[in-house]
């Protein structure tokens, strides 16, 4: 297999924007991405492009407007890890030499869609989700089940939301860019107990996109590839229909997986993007990927290290609670995020000296489905 | 690049089954397909599953209830060529030596679908679709083109649905299995003139499977392995909006990448399975593969060789017009056609001693969308 580089990021404003199509939100990014690359649009070879919510050849609808055209194009879906699989395609394709150039997009309008108002509906034929069990309600039960086992207090999970909202503040892409203190968090609206509004990423338009290359045309380009030392994208059996539902069987093998591939581990991180659609499951994360020890997640949120100036911050950009949570563009504007850092053009939240990053991408936790996906980017200069 | 198998194929139930989940109807597909291949559910190292109607983690859903977990698992879509873009995913990680064995799927709910009964509705920017341009109007306005052009007529037109109407009849898959007659197709309820209620593909649920393995884990299996000599995707700018509408660019260029990659031309094909949603495509279609010279489609119908029993049957199943079109079902299902008479197990449909055959579907040509994907697959033994 040949080294793949990421050498173009980009993004749409993301927000409740309702009056932006699909093909407006994804043709900001991909031309963003393709500006910020220094190609052409004529140098795409292949497109990936990711979206849940009523797709239909979106990423042709989207290239056609910037440019490119006669080549291969692909969309997929894979729940929150859509994005992820945009990208581990696009690796796939370029580490394999089918092709040397390509795009990988996300991009959802949440605000436009029925489905997305439903807070993610059942499967039709999944008695749990007809039963109410949603998203939140899922993830409410795992908060609970974090207290009762590993001592988390309300207090910690509403320190996610004010960290990642701090975070926000420092990115001028972020969808909120307002500080809350632990107190406001608690007091905003109950949604599922002990989750509150502040507690959840917010619904949000949006669109993400990255180009990646083989190492050889990377180099014409730049002096400072990014690459990408590992890729994986792997589905199993998760969640609460386990012993223990505070651990992700499929999240720890994928990080383990992503690690082997890259030859780093999780003490050469020097930056972490990961999925937090809840503020408390950015605690289990950690865990997942090896920043702490199981059930030491609590620990490590309250030592300060993941803090944007810590040892290992977590979700820099804001994360999903700030930033935003486009459900497909997510997986690309991690691997986006991680790259601007390890390029050092992370603005006010940049990590010093990074070299190495990883982003994280988890979804298809619907009601009762317990069968999703998790893609896991390890990035390095 | 390694060789490529077809190792197994398997379908389910065709027919308006509202009653039948997309899992329900996934499983059976692949539970045929995996019998059919020899091998065992925990043999699938990944999966890609196409789904255009309300998707979400598809594959996922379908693949727990075979049993099969802790793999990679892509869910695609490309309109109408969703299908073929699963095989070709599956194809292009097999050739590239990522995995030995996996499956590809598509299905579709159609009858549950709200989307599909509004015969595909436009984007939401996209002017002509809001303005009426469904599906059915385009290829009126193709069919129409075809009879001032090409000498097409009604009864042309007509003809091919009685054929493939009794290619239906031919197949025990088949959602419809009754002989038709040239007045009786014209005499059938206008839907958008030309084009009458015979002539178009009906509402279809259902699933098609394959398995795809390494040429060597093949050989393992059996002494007649069925090859992947051509995989083609593309995507281009197309249909009306061009100088002929009855030519199809990107059908053409996507065949002729097709022919070079497997060293066959069409003067080799012994059986062709097509996209024909409306019967006066299929006309444009042989043009587009090469069956004939551009402009003599019409006279390879009225030949009579493109029955089974001709020269080069089309559409022996029945094609989407009598066997069923569940969008994203038929790229894969097409693939299992091709591969059975390849095999000489199609039953009274059977090819003579068919060696070469070619699954092409093409979609996305969704009111004013112009952009959209053609997937093309040759199969030899």
């Amino acid at each position: 297999m040949r080294e793949v580089a990421v050498l173009g990021v980009g993004q749409s404003q993301f927000g409740k924007l309702p009056e932006r199509s699909v093909t407006d939100l994804g043709r900001e990014a991909a031309m963003a991405a393709i500006k910020d690359s220094g190609l052409k649009p004529k140098d795409i070879q292949v497109a990936y492009t990711a979206r849940i919510v009523e797709p239909m050849v979106t990423g042709q609808t989207i290239l056609k407007e910037v440019g490119v055209t006669d080549i291969e194009m692909i969309n997929v879906e894979n729940a929150c890890a859509g994005g992820s699989t945009a990208v581990r395609g696009l690796w796939k394709d370029i580490a394999a030499g089918f092709y040397d150039v390509g795009i990988a997009i996300g991009v959802e309008s949440m605000t436009t869609s029925t489905f997305a108002r439903q807070l993610i509906p059942p499967a039709k034929d999944d008695l749990d989700g007809q039963l109410g069990l949603t998203m939140p309600g899922i993830f409410a039960l795992l908060a609970r089940r974090q207290m009762d086992e590993h001592g988390a207090t309300l207090e910690d999970f509403a320190q996610v939301s004010v960290k990642n909202h701090h975070h926000g503040c420092l990115n001028p892409m972020a969808q909120y860019q307002k500080e809350f203190t632990v107190e406001e968090v608690l007091a905003s609206r109950m949604i599922v107990d002990p989750i509150t509004l502040l507690m959840c990423c917010p619904n949000t338009d949006g669109a993400a996109a990255v180009i990646m290359c083989s190492m050889d045309v990377a180099r014409k380009h730049t002096t400072n590839p990014i690459k990408v030392a590992g890729s994986v994208l792997l589905s199993a059996d998760y969640t609460y229909r386990q012993d223990d539902i505070t651990r992700s069987p499929l999240g720890g093998k994928a990080a383990r997986m992503a690690y082997e591939m890259s030859g780093v581990g999780p003490e050469d991180l020097d930056l972490v993007e990961l999925h937090e659609a809840f503020a408390p499951e950015e605690i289990l994360r950690y865990e997942d990927l090896g920043l702490c020890k199981p059930g030491q997640g609590v620990d490590l949120l309250r030592s300060g290290a993941t803090w944007v100036g810590g040892k290992i911050p977590v979700n820099p950009s804001g994360g999903l609670l700030a930033l935003g949570h486009p459900l497909s563009a997510s997986g690309v504007r991690t691997v986006c995020e991680v790259a601007l850092h390890l390029r050092g053009q992370a603005g006010k939240r940049q990590t010093p000296e990074a070299k190495v990053g990883l982003a994280h991408m988890l979804g298809g936790a619907v009601a009762g489905l317990e069968a999703g996906a998790c893609g896991i980017h390890i990035l390095t200069r």
